[in-house]
């Protein structure tokens, strides 16, 4: 007997049909569109969420829920019904208490807020953000206390939006772990008295190269351009318009190597997650990605454990001297991988190296809790935001656009997702170690340009199970152990002692 | 009193804002979309339609509609509210008449047989086409069966969609005026014995140097791109993804000068339509295009009317110089002016120099009526192409894909819509004419590179309107008379006596 099961995974399809059409229509606002559509678009945006609201929250599809998850009483635990069933609940019983207003309203400011942004960002001008900012927020804490259960914080409401089962505390916890040994670490090679030079990276490189380098290198991870394609944007991201059509995204500067070919292998990451997905399965709890922690972490596993490794250029590095012979016909390879792999505080998140980047998320995950209970107000964000990477990198941003103003997050509403951004960094280190000891010799692999075995470990043990399993469940049962930090710090440690000596 | 009105007006703009979405993922599906996403985009697409059609036809949308027109009984002949009123009543019409099932059917199918013409057209194998076409033909005969009044043939259904007023016996009358006069015309070019070399438009022309002056030539007649953009496509084609967001598409070769430069200034011309629409009416009416004919007469006014002038490239030819000096360096302004107004039979529709165009259109109405009558079967189209084609121009198509799978068209169930090609020429011509009296010298002004004179007349007596007047009205409106063929037959003796003294 599944007739009732069934019909819920069609109204379950009909809603991710919706959203599709949205990820189309946003990546197109990203990607493509005119100035002058602006205005429009946020219409298109408007309605399209309030219509895929009003869809998952009809009383017709409360009942279908209902009637499958009697229908569907017996099923195991661990089984997939039991797992869709408690996907759909939970979203469902989210949806159900936020007003459709509030959803539309929240589309159209985040809509009219991203362009606030760009514009504020390119002005270098934090005050064209800040009434935007705060109209976020305050839309965020009723969207917070719309969901919130008994004694639970807005932000706690917010995290676990993006990390389901996670929360403030326990992620204190996990900064709390970090905190320390990195500042230590980063501290450590600061007065190691070596520095790894790095000017290389930022000679011509053109644009036209990159590009074609950075396709060469998604194509050699195994991403599918038949099922995809890269693009530039003023922040780069990945989605999937549907399954079989999963687009990344980048940015190039003629004088900064790192920029644009580290974005397309982080981005490829998400991208490999995402089809990796089971497309028969889409539109379902289990053909879709099972939280932005894990999908982060397929990034960063990418971008950072396979593309910064010495074995990976080993393979690589002639390819990018063929694309830069000007730039790097001089270089070592060495002194290339050792170039790409400097520590240094700095101010931009995305240009961070691996061991200051934990950091530059705790700043945000800090501020985030200041704004969302009041402490902080958005016109205050500039100077504490100053201060805070003060004090935990010893710098400050020279200019705002380069401080407060370089996320798109906020101003899309994601508070609540920077953490994500460590839990990735966790997991991938976590999952990198359990695949090198199912797999054998990684380096050796890599060397030959052999990806596939990782990609499939990682499909196998990642991609293939949609949201089967929670988070941390799925991390403990890819890896025999329950997350923790100390992959990681035992990663970046390694390569402290490796290329400064500490 | 507007209260009833104004929520009309509400009412259309929400089919508007469902329809703008359908053509921001229409555009994407042609111009970015990988293929994995093809699939997909099929479901969003009739998703789409589907809620467009059931919105438009709502019983609530009918009953708004009623309402306005008691409320509305004594708005003046000729008003903006009248013509609301009576495009609604027509459009409203139309849709009750349709089964949802048949839209999303169509919607589905063509999406589908877009890439089966792709295919078809890239292996130069009709019979990957043909059932696509028979399926597509039944449709429209369904569609026009729900569609047609007592007496009403299939065709004329189908062509009047296209162009509110217009009859298959009325466009025989106009093709009856235009065939001997054409083939004529042709004959005595051919046999003048005198031949126009062209050879210099198939050098080397480099793709970005094409974009590049297409984009100043766009730029020059006054497109905006920051109310649009233009990109690459398999077939060309302009379209509005919102107020404000205006796209163009074209296609390059680089042995081929004028498909690319031509075809841009040709969607150029409907994108200044689009453009000109007032955008404070945008969804309604008022703000949209009133016929698919006299859109195609703003993109043949640019294009030949304009673009193939002596006094454009008075003005431009420097430019082009500039773009190709390998190319064109050594070609005098008089011999290039010469070859881009070349009269020639050819296989390829939108290559054809203005006087064997129309021969074109007048193959494919045949063939077209013959279709819907089931007189033609699709499986002999290719030979009955071939043999129409012989008898017009003297030639046959070399291989399928230059003849029955050369147009996009059919893939897309857009049946009746060739001939408004031909009325769009018919009108350019008459709306120069008009211009150029109200205006004066117009060549003086082209030569000093002054477009936008003729821009606001277009602007003022055609764009601004929106649907307020019907195509043959609005025409009559513009220049005084009612539509004839004699300016447009009279501007290609004038080139035929110019360039082939006959």
């Amino acid at each position: 007997m599944t007739a009732r099961y069934d019909r819920l995974l069609g109204a379950l399809r009909e809603v991710a049909l919706v959203n599709s059409v949205l990820a189309v229509v946003d990546w197109d606002e990203q990607v493509m569109m005119p100035p002058g559509g602006a205005e429009h678009r946020a219409e298109q945006k408007a309605w399209l969420a309030r219509t895929a609201h009003a869809r998952q929250t009809a009383a017709e599809f409360g009942d279908t829920l209902t009637e499958a998850e009697h229908e569907q009483a017996d099923a195991a635990d661990g089984s997939e019904e039991r797992a869709v069933l408690r996907q759909a609940r939970r979203a469902y019983d989210r949806a159900v208490k936020l007003p459709g207003s509030l959803v539309e309203e929240l589309t159209r400011t985040t809509a009219h807020a991203h362009h606030a942004w760009v514009d504020a960002r390119k002005a270098n001008d934090p005050s064209r953000f800040a009434p935007w900012l705060t109209k976020i927020i305050a839309l965020k804490q009723q969207q917070a206390s719309c969901l919130a259960a008994p004694g639970q914080s807005a932000y706690d409401v917010l995290i676990d939006e993006f990390e389901p089962g996670e929360t403030t505390a326990h992620l204190n916890e996990i900064f709390g772990a970090l905190r320390t040994p990195l500042v230590d670490l980063v501290g450590r090679v600061m007065s190691s008295g070596r520095t790894v030079p790095a000017a290389m990276l930022a000679r011509d490189f053109a644009v036209d190269a990159q590009e074609a380098l950075g396709r060469e290198a998604a194509k050699t991870l195994g991403y599918d351009f038949e099922r995809g394609r890269l693009d530039v944007s003023v922040h780069p991201f990945s989605t999937s318009l549907g399954p079989g059509d999963s687009r990344i995204t980048t940015r190039y500067h003629a004088n900064r190597f790192s920029d644009a070919f580290f974005g397309v292998l982080h981005e490829t990451g998400h991208a490999l997650y995402e089809q990796g997905l089971p497309a028969a399965r889409y539109g379902t709890p289990l053909g879709e990605a099972v939280s932005l922690g894990l999908h982060e972490s397929q990034s960063r596993f990418w971008e950072n454990l396979v593309g910064r490794s010495r074995s990976f250029w080993r393979f690589f590095y002639p390819k990018a001297q063929r694309a830069f012979p000007a730039a790097l016909g001089d270089v070592r390879e060495d002194d290339f991988v050792a170039a790409i792999n400097g520590i240094r505080p700095s101010e931009i998140r995305v240009e961070a190296d691996e061991a200051t980047y934990n950091l530059h998320i705790l700043l945000r995950f800090e501020l985030e809790q200041a704004l969302m209970t009041g402490a902080l107000k958005a016109d205050d964000v500039p100077a504490a935001w100053s201060d805070a990477l003060h004090g935990l990198l010893g710098i400050r941003p020279d200019t705002d656009d380069r401080g407060c103003l370089q996320d798109v997050h906020w101003s899309g509403g994601a508070l609540g997702y920077f953490p994500t951004y460590t839990l990735g960094n966790i997991f991938s280190a976590q999952l990198f170690e359990a695949a090198q000891r199912d797999l054998g010799d990684l380096d050796a692999a890599f060397e030959r340009g052999e990806f596939s075995p990782l990609r499939e470990w990682l499909r196998t043990h990642v991609h293939q199970h949609g949201q089967r399993y929670l988070p941390r469940d799925l991390v403990t049962r890819a890896t025999g152990v329950a997350p923790s930090v100390e992959p990681l710090l035992a990663h970046l440690r390694r390569k402290a002692h490796e290329y400064y000596g500490v």
